[in-house]
């Protein structure tokens, strides 16, 4: 497969007919991304109500246009013309993730899709006045409906090996709760011991010097560097404050990066997470463009580039070789410091009650933990008044740490009250999947230590578009990680890769 | 009709439904708009190609959804309800206003539509490149094209008093050329002679101190200011920076306006405008968010309010007063000028060859020259190919100038290369109308200057929502006009206002 070399084959009437529809699906889906990141960045307070009709309107008309009989009986049509063709042509690939991206839609009764989207818009704000209280009880009735409504989603499929598996299959296609959970096994084993014995040798890093301050306008001028030899460029890409980081875009051509600045908190590593995300968008191959294959693959595939830019490479020593001395310039708080030093501190490695504050090793314990507890949460093994207790716990026995705070414990994140069930383990598996990567990489950029320590990306940018963010959706996640690394989801070059890291930080083999 | 004790009749299920089905083409207009703006504040260049498909996927769900059978059938079955309701109620207006953009809407097979765009959008680019190239030749076959589809346009639609009544319903609905005519000959009448007179004590008023240098930020600084007092709030407003000022908006608590900055141009009052444009969409009852008829009225009535914010409160005497001491302190260049001086400048009369650079009184002349030209090449008496000709004759006539080049001659304009042939005449009924509107506010506010000259704008605000912006589109432009100024459109104020203006300035009667 070639793209360079791609020409549109002659196809049938009813393939270009089902094309047009299945564009225009794309074209309101892009104006609804659009739409969301204006509410987060542009627009005023006072549009809310408006803006929530007219997300309402679209998402109900692409809703219905996507499930017509018209579209139904256009891929019914096209099923002969789609086997003539190779698997791994664009043609082939859009009539089969079309056809199984409809078969799901048709699944869920418009009723029960409206349901879900009421409850979350509900659900949402009772999370943040809960939080601000670390009240559980006021979120709790929104946790039951969630999860009454999440169980009524699941009977609209087929019996899967296990009810969570079609939670999971809306993040990562594909992917079953059981080879999930045997990964998990093995980083919990894993990892659990060298959490324990990295406590044991805490004194070996400080990580005083990020305390800052970092006022926000050299914070703008340090990540534009970055960003800049990342291969951001103004024509392509912006990039906005907001409450929570996100990337979004409205087309190939259209990446919008979000990020914050506070005193106390490098916005660095958000943006070199967000711009892993808008690179893949950007990189999928053209000729994608107005299909539904012009999308990153599943969440983990996303999050293996997000996770691999602000991790691989922006927690690097070779990355902070060549950035620390502009970073210390814009900062006299720095003065102290030299780039080893600073590369330790961004690394170190420190349970903590906070996910998305954690380091790269405790941060994988936070998913597993929610894993567990939704699958209890789901079967009904674990009632939602329960959850607490058992976060507490499973927070003492996999970080060995105490939530100070119902706020900063099981109310921590917005994701359950989005509706969001099955979703958290994504992340680990962007991680497990980003050092499978990196190694397959540095097969053939076996210096892109050396690339890094010189300010050049361009070699590993092009490499992850050539192997993987041109082909979009085109293949399911699990062939589209085949392709790019040769085999399947596998922990051991992440647990190889973290264990190396923290031996060097905290001298463990000594 | 009291909007404050509007209350919802109950209607039939036909006008729920037709209700429903209008909310959401009213959604999907706001949307088309949000794009609009995007486009032209916030999206990268590389969009475009993108943006323009998601474009022209909305407008064409949006009109097909609005032509449908089904619409026509709800407003035909609405008709015996419509007439039992009072005609000043929203909902009879509802209906009839849809009825009539529904049979309009029907008239234009979808063939001629897309052309239209079509061609608009090959002969946007070519003005452009013809403008800058000082070569109307690369212009002309657009032109011509232009008009050609212009008459398809017209031929598809009953017969009118005159063909050019048609283009212009789509701009001033129910306006006739004959009105407008009227209206136009008087101004020339009496404006020529005027324009004449001042030439005679030009030295009168210097506009020296108006060459800046105005630096970027002392304009923002000021123009803040401005924004604030007239009743620009950051929970519902917000200002860009763009290449031609606009205003837009996503809904009534959604109001976005769009300035510039240049070293040698005070951006104050193309801001000033367009919040004019801004308030009354920021002012239509919120009653009628989401139908068809929230909406300023007509071009006419929309340029009244902006030219009202921007000649009438701010090219005014007591404006200055207020504000010119805090101009003068963004701007050393103005050290020597009072407020007084600053009033002269700001409203020195001078024929120019360009448009929107005009003075109040020679604007028109602009306008009435492009209204007599539009006329005869629709009728073909004039022939594309001689409007240069025909256009630098009435540059001489009417202001006694000689067009320097014709990219500042026939070229300067976008509105011809974007089909929009009938438009200009509503910036002349804009300011008729917005001293129409001043005269009759003034009887319940005989205090406006003392006001406008203690920084208050509440009052005025306030008027022009109670008794303009909330209607909406409830009526005609004209029963609008009527119920406002209780009167018909009418020249005469507006011809007293700028003969006392430039007596003033110019001491034409000593």
């Amino acid at each position: 497969m070639r793209f360079s070399w791609y020409k549109r084959p002659a196809m049938s009437a009813a393939y270009e007919d089902l094309r047009t529809r299945l564009a225009e699906i794309a074209d309101l889906s892009r104006v609804i991304g659009l739409l969301f990141w204006d509410q987060r960045t542009m627009m005023p307070p006072t549009a809310a109500p408006a803006r929530a009709e007219q997300l309402a309107t679209l998402n109900r008309i692409t809703h219905e246009r996507f499930v017509s009989e018209e579209i139904g009986r256009l891929l019914e049509e096209a099923r002969p013309e789609e086997e003539s063709l190779e698997y791994e042509s664009v043609e082939a690939s859009h009539i089969r993730v079309a056809r199984r991206d409809y078969e799901k839609a048709r699944r869920v009764p418009p009723e029960l899709r409206a349901e879900m989207v009421r409850t979350a818009a509900l659900a949402l704000p009772a999370w943040e006045q809960a939080r601000r209280a670390s009240d559980f009880s006021a979120f709790l009735p929104h946790l039951e409906r969630t999860l009454e409504l999440r169980r009524k989603y699941v009977a609209c499929f087929d019996k899967a090996d296990e009810d969570y598996d079609i939670l999971l299959d809306d993040y990562e296609p594909g992917m079953k709760t059981a080879e999930v959970r045997a990964v998990f096994d093995i980083l919990k084993r894993e990892l659990t011991p060298l959490v324990a014995a990295v406590a044991e040798h805490a004194e070996a890093v400080d990580d005083s010097c990020l305390a800052g301050p970092f006022p926000a306008a050299g914070q703008k001028a340090f990540e534009m560097k970055v960003l800049d030899a990342f291969g951001f460029t103004p024509e392509s890409w912006r990039i906005d404050e907001t409450v929570h980081p996100f990337a979004s875009n409205g087309g190939i051509g259209d990446i919008r990066l979000t990020t914050r600045y506070r005193e106390h908190e490098l916005s660095v590593f958000a943006s070199m997470h967000e711009f892993g995300h808008g690179l893949y968008e950007h990189g999928i191959a053209p000729e994608l463009e107005r299909t539904l294959l012009c999308r990153g693959v599943s969440l983990g595939l996303h999050e293996s580039q997000s996770r691999m830019w602000e991790n691989l490479v922006g927690r690097s020593r070779s990355f902070w070789r060549h950035f620390f001395p502009a970073l210390r310039q814009e900062f006299p708080s720095l003065a102290g410091v030299d780039a080893e030093g600073f590369y330790r501190a961004v690394n170190k490695i420190e349970p903590s009650p906070i996910r998305i504050e954690a380091d790269e090793v405790t941060y994988n314990m936070h998913i597993i933990l929610r894993f567990e507890l939704e699958q209890e949460l789901l079967a009904g093994s674990l009632a939602p008044a329960d959850v607490p207790e058992a976060w507490n716990a499973k927070m003492a026995e996999y970080l060995g740490i105490e939530v100070p705070d119902i706020a900063d414990g099981v109310l921590q994140d917005m994701h359950w009250a989005g509706g969001h069930v099955g979703y958290f383990s994504t992340y680990t598996l962007g991680n497990v999947i980003s050092v499978q990567i990196w190694e397959r990489l540095k097969l053939d950029l076996p210096d892109v230590d050396e690339r890094i320590e010189a300010g050049d990306f361009a070699a590993l940018r092009e490499w992850l578009r050539e192997r993987l963010h041109r082909l979009g959706r085109m293949f399911t996640p699990k062939e589209t990680l085949e392709r790019v690394v040769g085999g399947p989801l596998d922990p051991g070059p992440y647990v190889a890769y973290l264990k190396a890291k923290a031996d060097d930080l905290y001298g463990l083999s000594a």
